[in-house]
């Protein structure tokens, strides 16, 4: 049985601490909140989780672990102090506010030797999974490029622009996909309301081989999208996150270049047209398959899937597009990690 | 009655041949192909029509004005020789493949006093009319950013990239609703096939205040989309072209945000949410209007609303667009389209 | 404040126990069912609220309205018992499960003075209130014909056929927005899975001049359909209940007919096409409008617009229905609902 | 090659103008109609083809089969006239405008020794095809219920109800794709313009255990619908004809329910779902394979898949359906086809 603390109770952190009243294996023991208001709604649905405003009590022998759903510019602090006191962390995407918190934070969690998560949740969708090994399979053939795209009208903030808030969930979705480093990365977008926090933005990730990704993230559009298109050599996939029960459509279609070695070779090219299949996709809840990943890991001492290198790859390329984004959209190379010297596992991710 | 000539009857020449046989103030006199084939085609179904495979014959007094829908890289020589001909040309998008190609184009029709016209079939559709005055009624507001996305599987071409291909079709849209003039353009992509052609492409046209566009076409795409989305400031309108019945819905939403004086103006934002419109649009045949146009030019002597300037200044975001494609897709400041020196026409566009 | 008691906590009673715990002039005071699980399931998240598993518990002092959500069967025993003891009564649809027992209960009801209610959800719904305005305004003009559809694949049930189990909501809504009595109902239908247990149904009311109403429900059909399309002579609509923003539509759209004296009067029709209006409805959830309506009207000594009389047609229809249905399909002729002789209100419904 | 004449060029004759104007073995030699102008546009696009306004022409030597796309009650004497000069003949759908003049021709068409064919465009549909060998594989299980609409605004017609219109497609789709014999059909509707014509109506075939169909029919939809929900015990299919890509979706979902001895044998039901699979389906013109079709078996005298056989079963459940409108709309028997002493070919259908 894992102890678990939450801070913030907020849009997310009301999420964890359904999510964390209902794992078998966890007791959420304490949630942490500035807002009266926030701490008296947990009261009232959960009368015996204990309520504080000072998040040192989340400290105490007590919690085991610490659910962190605070602003990002919080979560190293909240994050650096819950691992100096022994506890496993969970902090939601994206991991930091920055790629040097992000590596002080992976490194701290190593000497501690404690797990630190942070809060992907789409790579626990049963659709992404689905992509995943769709891809692995080969059956999409190679990967050309990938195209998403995250709108909505609303939920504009004032604390990170549309990058940090929106973009983690895409680029998380396409590392775990395509399971590659990106070499480069730039983006662009504009701002209307606050000069400083853009409001949308386009994104472009690329890989070797002339594969790219591409994200489109919005606060400012008429419909409600969350897409990612899979375009590969052999087939083609759309996962529609908006579908209730359609999420996926796998499109049996693509183009033949001809490879032989005559004049002619390759040109012009053949198009083949076949049956499209929607796959029935499980509809457990990510959020709670986040939260049983976490506390099988605290429990059995794993790496979760999105552990620190993961998040840290995020925060690396959402500095390296905002480094693009204020100096005219070019591409930006991607930096190195970590230097050689520091000693980490050298297997990220537990899968 | 205007006598038209056509070069080309491949997929667009074989539309011209088609449209310019109802005409009212029209006569197709004569044809003109490489392709035996497509000129037995022609024969099959107007037996009254001239056919040639020599391009000059179309020079012959028994043509005023001539269609060029041949491939890009032939506008340029097909034009000029009909221009100083005196011959009224109009000719298929983009209107040549250089800027300077262009310039020059624009220049001699100017001096001879012809028609130069360029077929941005998509200004002569009703529902891009729609847009345009919805825009210029200011029901929209102030328009925030634009999003495009032409995809499709197919129609792979070996002699221009997608962006030389389908954008001009999203460019000249936007710069006829928008009425304005871009300051810079950025582009990138990926060339699967052919590295030298490339299949999949991504471009931003910037425009002052923040104002941005941006642009999404592909080859290879598992779904047909082509899709104008404009958010305004007051209401945002989406303009679907694969819908038969529905082309636009115009949505009642948006962001307030307050501009009162005191500390916490502007914070949160209040969302707007309203009613759709789907306004009924007439089903008239976009490149039915654009002969009309300029057949109707012609006879009158005006410039069209698609005239050389409209076709040079897409010219000029294309060769500026690629100019980024190649070099890491930063943006580029558009360059001054004419020198000053120039004498030319003060207001383009018969509008 | 209004105490109340509810009997049957399976999937409507649940629903129920939710809302009556959130309106702020009720307290949900005790809760009845056999299943011991469905009331740990109460205490759980309501620990304050007593359970029972003997109904007799319910007509103590400290209720003084109770909401029966139990099998079709029971509904005129356990409102009955309740009237006699004086209580009010909220009885999920259809009222009872045949024309005479609704009788018994409008006039025990009438006698008491009590509210009597059933639960017609649908009429609560905003989206059907819009409806109602729009036919009642003159907007769509006369009303020709209404189609509904209500079909999924699921919750086939042992006791009653889809006739009585979905056909409630569409018959309350058509009673609803139209306003009128209909003159006969015919119903057809097959019963795979129990030959006794019809699982899907066509039914028809017939008003007076041509309008006819046709409701579709099946427990076995591929795709979860919710859909009403109301044609009349200037307009139309469609409601789609399963669309999340987009529940109804109106079509500017009609056939209009000369009326000229002339020989040829009336011939050809011209067909009118306008836009399409998607207007904004509010999310407000009808059980908890239905649930407010039920708690003002005890409050008040008012009749809700669902009173015994509302719950009384449907049961109406419904039997006739079902006398249809084993007949051979053809019309039959609606019964008076109720004997001159019997004193009762003379206007029901309390809109 | 076959010498074919057609009589009316109205929107059923022109297309079949234009289709015999393609099959390789098929010259049209002669259109006749009342109307100046539709001959004077058949003049315009096939010059050679000759045109009439006497419809006895048809029956010169140069003609060999005669396509009827005249109004239906005008079928009879025409297909009788040209049986009786010895000509094939293929008539638009309804075959005839009763029962016993559909009789007549398939007796006069045998003793003739020529085909008698009726214009069931849409069991030459692909999709209509695939949906038949669905069936018969056995994918989709027992087949439990066809749901089918076919629904729009416009083309009220002064000569023939909707059903007679608009059900002749639905009644052929479904006898051609389940292979049986309908036992009773019912019909019930609306006449809003002309009380002697019914602009919207519902009809339902009966067949042997449990299976129905049932079809609705409208000139007065705002949404233009062409779709067949198939029901079947082990899997879903859904026909949308409106879907260019789209046209047939194969649901793997169902009902279990158990078929065991014990006391709880079937309850509760189990709920399988599966994937969703959009077949490929050809875009072969549905008008054009029925022109092959009547051509080929001309050439090759043999009995087309929709024989005078197949016009005279519609015609039946037409006559019969119009008998149960106007009679309170209960189920009717169908009668018996032909009289036993009558010889005829047992085995109908060339299929």
């Amino acid at each position: 049985m894992v102890n678990v603390g939450i801070i913030g109770c907020g849009y997310w952190g009301a999420k964890h601490v359904r999510i964390f009243n209902t794992l078998p294996d966890a007791r959420l023991t304490i949630v942490c909140d500035q807002d009266k208001e926030k701490l008296n709604q947990v009261r009232e649905q959960y009368p015996y989780v204990a309520r504080t405003s000072d998040y040192r009590d989340l400290f105490s022998d007590s919690v085991d672990a610490l659910v962190i759903a605070t602003p990002v510019s919080t979560h190293y602090n909240f994050a650096r102090e819950a691992l100096l006191h022994g506890k496993h962390v969970l902090a939601e995407k994206p991991l930091t506010a920055s790629n040097k918190e992000a590596v002080e934070l992976v490194k701290l969690a190593k000497k501690q030797n404690r797990v630190l998560m942070v809060g992907h949740t789409f790579i626990y969708h049963p659709a992404v999974d689905y992509l995943r090994q769709l891809i692995q399979s080969g059956e999409l053939g190679e990967i050309l490029y990938i195209d998403t795209a995250r709108l909505n009208l609303g939920l504009i903030r004032p604390d990170v622009n549309v990058i940090w808030d929106l973009a983690p969930h895409d680029i998380s979705i396409i590392l775990y996909i395509l399971d590659k480093e990106p070499i480069s990365v730039r983006a662009s977008g504009a701002a209307h309301f606050d000069p400083t926090v853009h409001d949308v933005a386009y994104l472009e990730l690329k890989f070797d081989k002339e594969v790219l990704a591409h994200i489109h993230v919005s606060w400012l559009d008429p419909c409600k999208v969350r897409r990612v298109t899979i375009v590969g050599s052999r087939k083609m996939a759309v996962y529609n996150d908006i579908s209730d029960s359609e999420k996926i459509r796998i499109y049996d279609k693509g183009i033949n270049i001809p490879t032989d070695n005559d004049n002619f070779a390759g040109w012009p090219p053949r198009y083949r047209f076949g049956d499209v299949l929607i796959p029935f996709i499980s509809n457990a809840e990510p959020l709670k398959m986040e939260g049983s990943e976490f506390v099988r890991c605290v429990i059995e001492g794993k790496n979760p899937k999105s552990d620190g290198w993961a998040g840290l790859r995020v925060v690396n390329i959402l500095e390296t597009a905002q480094r693009s984004l204020m100096n005219g959209g070019g591409h930006q190379k991607l930096r190195t990690l970590l230097p050689d010297s520091v000693p980490v596992s050298a297997t990220p991710g537990g899968r």
